[in-house]
């Protein structure tokens, strides 16, 4: 099938990339020798996009190309290229505030929808990393802050009202990687869909099951039209383990090609159903040589420490000023009573972000097991049957947190309920 | 004080309001006769714009332009001339839903920024004929159907994700009359600021109360960020009872310059604060000639009418079709018992919207009396005692409009709440 292109654009290929980088200005000189001496090496994992990380005798570089289709599926599902417009202009409107967190973007290339940028070296996918039962101590803080100075300082309680509308505007050309989302997580894992796979047949009655459950499919609903209309700020937009890289200091954000203004609970909750997800699937990758019980609970601690430490950051950026037209600091100056009520206002806004973020963390978790795109954490491990047990702990866990994340007065009872669920769910299918 | 213009733009007057008319395709036969024929008057009587009444030998226009100042301040605050742009823009997006409630635009001219439309008549503006004590026995439901489908077919519950972030990051255009709403209904009426003003000596107490009242004003912040973050629907944005055109039969909604996504609660909770204004308002033109007692059962009943007219219209075009992304019918269809939950989620968004509206509803009141903007329903009542009283009793329900909105069950708690607060409520001062 051929897929129309703009003119100008054509997939680099190995081959291509160093011709490519010979131009683009200060790119050669990071790189040191030309192009002849500069090694090409294809790396994408992902789902949308090549990937090349480029060695040359002084330096490296990273360029990450858009393709006209969804890598996973194929030709046949054509994908727009703008998506590496906006990965691009995501990472220039957070960097000021997140600091190193995001790669540093060296070039970027319209016509051929490339971004030359920092390689990240000797990192690691964190996703990768937490399969292999690895530690990375400093990852719940950096995580932490990374989201609460992306999130606050986009949103209505630090941004002018004009400049955040110029930019909510400019980002709802990201519609068709928004749209993506809105089927794959909220709209297919919930019915009968091609793209659906899960772990079969062990599961095979759980998605009939989950297919059939209108309270959960009214909860999904219920987050699809949350992720449509709430631009609270300028999320990542795919924030789970595998768009993390890191060593054991340092923590970094990459591929936030699906940004856009939504509900901040998405981003949040992205990344702790990711971590719940790899709590229950250690226990498939668990043997004598490398067990996995203390592993699992730094895990839990570490979704914990990521809330706690979110929640504190964020409450920081707000008291320290909300320069944004929201919670005008003007009305609440000076007067001992209202400094006390609008400290209480903060506190009850986390509250409900919280509440948010474990729902979203519950579409994120369901969606891994019953839809298109599965996690390595689970994939990978072999035996079938213990996969369709660890997925079934997943969804029982997915379940409450979509259908009753009031219910959890704090991130440790979601540790609870994880600890709980792993106990006593000892077979197979919902 | 100079205001810079585009190029090519200049303020029409009434004398080149006929030489302009002559080159707009077709409006000369629609008139007939030739420009000297034509008779061309200003009545423009709102805060932002000139409006020409066009009448020829044949038939007649209006002609609205857009001022580069806000003409209620003067030169000193000068105000973009795009928000005529969004004018026709929003009535050409909502015209195809609610049909003849919004004029027919002939043409629009984006030089001068200047709309020419359909002339009403004999249509008067509602807030005129309410102080009058006229009834429109047509009204409620008419405003209803309005509401209901310019509302629904712009929500994700009607619109394709796509269409709607192309409209929306359109109408973010209008920021700047967006941020006239932010100032002067969700912040100055709770600060001390220059253009506030309020029935002065009688209410310099009160005036200062709410500006300490830290739990009403924390609720106006509360409301500043929902109208800053929630495009639900395409709104018209200032649907007061000046926005709407009546005549016995016919009800006519005209001026959505402010038209943005946002809560759909604003625009309900407008047309509700302003008939509820009026009905505390009449007590200043009863007289014993013109008694408004029973008038004031009218205009109750008629919000009691609007609201319900306006759930019962919204609730058939959701069970209608669905055609929007949010709560995809494809998980919905078929079993009974999905049917019927899916039934229970949508009485449960409109109870949502209830309750946005009613909060909505409250802060539109306040700023009619502690804002820079007044109402004729106030106004108009000569004796500063007697409308500082009415008042007063305006700024009773607002308070618990804004502050507890869901303590209402339902519309009709509100009329009682409006008929107890006039009965009970005889002193000045909050």
């Amino acid at each position: 099938m051929a897929i129309e292109v703009p003119p100008g654009y054509e997939p680099l290929g190995e081959e291509k990339v160093a011709a490519f980088l010979a131009a683009v200005p200060a790119v050669p000189e990071r790189l040191g020798g030309g192009p002849a001496d500069w090694s090409v090496r294809e790396v994408g994992d992902g789902n949308l996009n090549y990937v090349y990380l480029v060695d040359g005798p002084h330096g490296s570089v990273c360029v990450k190309q858009a393709l006209p289709y969804l890598r996973l599926v194929g030709e046949g599902w054509p994908l727009g290229l703008q998506r590496a417009h906006f990965e691009q202009l995501a990472t220039h409107v957070v960097a000021p505030h997140v600091g190193r967190a995001v790669p540093q973007i060296l070039h970027y290339d319209p016509t051929l929808f490339a971004i030359v940028m920092e390689k990240l070296s000797p990192h690691i996918i964190l996703r990768r990393g937490m399969v292999a039962g690895i530690r990375y101590p400093r990852l719940a803080a950096q995580i932490a802050d990374y989201m609460a100075n992306s999130l606050f300082h986009t949103s209505d309680l630090a941004l002018p009202a004009r400049r955040k509308k110029e930019l909510m505007a400019e980002f709802c050309g990201n519609w068709e990687l928004c749209g993506l989302t809105e089927e794959v997580i909220f709209t297919q894992p919930y019915m009968v869909h091609p793209h659906n796979r899960w772990t079969s047949p062990q599961l095979d009655a759980t998605a009939a099951r989950v297919r059939g459950d209108t309270e959960w499919k009214l909860a999904a609903a219920r987050l699809k039209l949350k992720f449509l209309a709430s631009p609270e700020a300028l999320l990542h937009g795919d924030l789970h383990t595998g768009s993390v890289m890191v060593t054991a200091d340092d923590t970094r954000v990459i591929d936030p090609e699906f940004a856009f203004f939504g509900p901040m609970g998405f981003d949040v909750g992205a990344m702790l159903g990711n971590l719940w997800i790899n709590f229950f699937a250690q226990d498939g990758h668990a043997t004598a040589e490398s067990p996995r019980a203390e592993y699992q609970d730094w895990v839990l601690e570490t979704a914990e420490a990521v809330w706690t430490g979110f929640r504190e950051r964020f409450l920081a950026l707000w008291r320290g000023g909300a320069t944004g037209d929201a919670y005008p600091a003007a009305l609440f100056d000076g007067d001992p009573d209202a400094i006390r009520a609008l400290e209480a206002e903060r506190q009850a806004y986390m509250d409900r972000l919280f509440i948010d973020s474990l729902a979203f963390a519950g579409a994120k978790i369901t969606r891994r097991i019953l839809g298109i795109a599965h996690n390595i954490d689970l994939e990978w491990i072999a035996d079938p049957d213990l996969r369709a047990l660890c997925e079934t702990r997943c969804l029982t866990l997915a379940r409450r947190l979509m259908l009753e994340p009031g219910r959890f007065r704090g991130i440790a009872d979601v540790s609870a309920a994880c600890r709980s669920i792993r106990s006593e769910v000892r077979t197979v299918g919902l």
